[in-house]
């Protein structure tokens, strides 16, 4: 069953170690922060950091592992078929819009849709991690200079994931103008044994 | 007064809102580990994700700000003689040297000394954010591609940061060989009104 992440939205759910799912940009240039928690143990959560170290690397892409703050794999990408994701920038949050956009008004985030979200499991907003932005096209250069370019997914591009523990996970349709090329569009996401 | 946290330890410590932290490498090639929490609510913490995404680049040093998981500034770097810093990367723990060093043995490592130091704060271990790991030379090419060289730093080469918030810092002398050029020599941090 395809479920439909609205734009600007965010979902939660449980997943079981060896399911797989699979996260599609249906219209193309739409970023999806996702996070994972432990299913048993919510401390044990997603980690920029250890996944870096163990996969030296900056970009991460099929084949590569995402791992947890306590050392162990969380997820394995079997399929990326854009192969460009972020790992280095935190998901927008209020703050993102008022230092980074200098809008003083509400905005809808990747952060408030991840912690409402995830509210349901008992996970607060300080608990939510440096998430994997899916689609997310961050440029460095030889400086280490930052830059958030339109992604490169195009209609129908995915990732697909495989469990390695009982998991629960977060995803968003971003929120964020200069993440998404300036629109804002919905994230698709499937689970299957 | 200079403290000295002796090879492969660590300490955690409080300072105020205005103090400056000067961290030092007295004999030059070796890595210091800090983690920061706010000291009247450690949920808030040193955060990668927001200071890269803030601060629009992966090296961080003079004129840049460490940042919190709540958007909030914890620090200011206003000295910085050696001028190279990892954000990247976890700290070394114990698992680091099983799976990337295949050593099953006891290491010390920068994970158990910063949660035994900061144990007395109340502080766990799955509470321990990705370091900012000072003096430590992480390479990335334009594919992204990861490698721990050996620190650029000379004997006396410090970082000074300036405190925004009242604080507990946690650093440490770090005890991973591929990080310090293969041997282990201690870390002097003083603070100053």
């Amino acid at each position: 069953m395809t479920n439909i992440i609205k734009k600007q939205t965010g979902a939660a759910f449980r997943i079981k170690k060896g399911q797989r799912l699979k996260v599609t940009d249906p219209e193309g240039q739409q970023v999806s922060d996702m996070v994972l928690f432990n299913a048993e143990d919510t401390r044990e959560k997603i980690s920029s950091g250890k996944t870096l170290d163990f996969e030296e690397s900056i970009l991460i892409s099929r084949g590569n592992f995402l791992w947890s703050n306590r050392s162990r794999k969380m997820m394995e990408i079997l399929e990326d078929t854009n192969g460009r994701n972020d790992f280095l920038l935190a998901p927008c949050s209020p703050e993102t819009f008022q230092i980074m956009y200098n809008n003083p008004h509400y905005h809808p985030s990747c952060f408030e849709n991840l912690y409402t979200n995830l509210s349901q499991y008992d996970i607060a907003p300080d608990d939510i991690p440096t998430a994997f932005n899916i689609f997310m096209n961050v440029q460095f250069d030889k400086n280490g200079k930052l830059s958030v370019d339109p992604p490169l997914s195009k209609p129908g591009d995915f990732v697909l994931f495989e469990a390695k523990m009982d998991l629960i996970v977060a995803l968003t349709a971003c929120s964020a103008e200069d993440s998404n090329n300036g629109s804002f569009k919905p994230i698709l996401y499937e689970v299957m044994d």
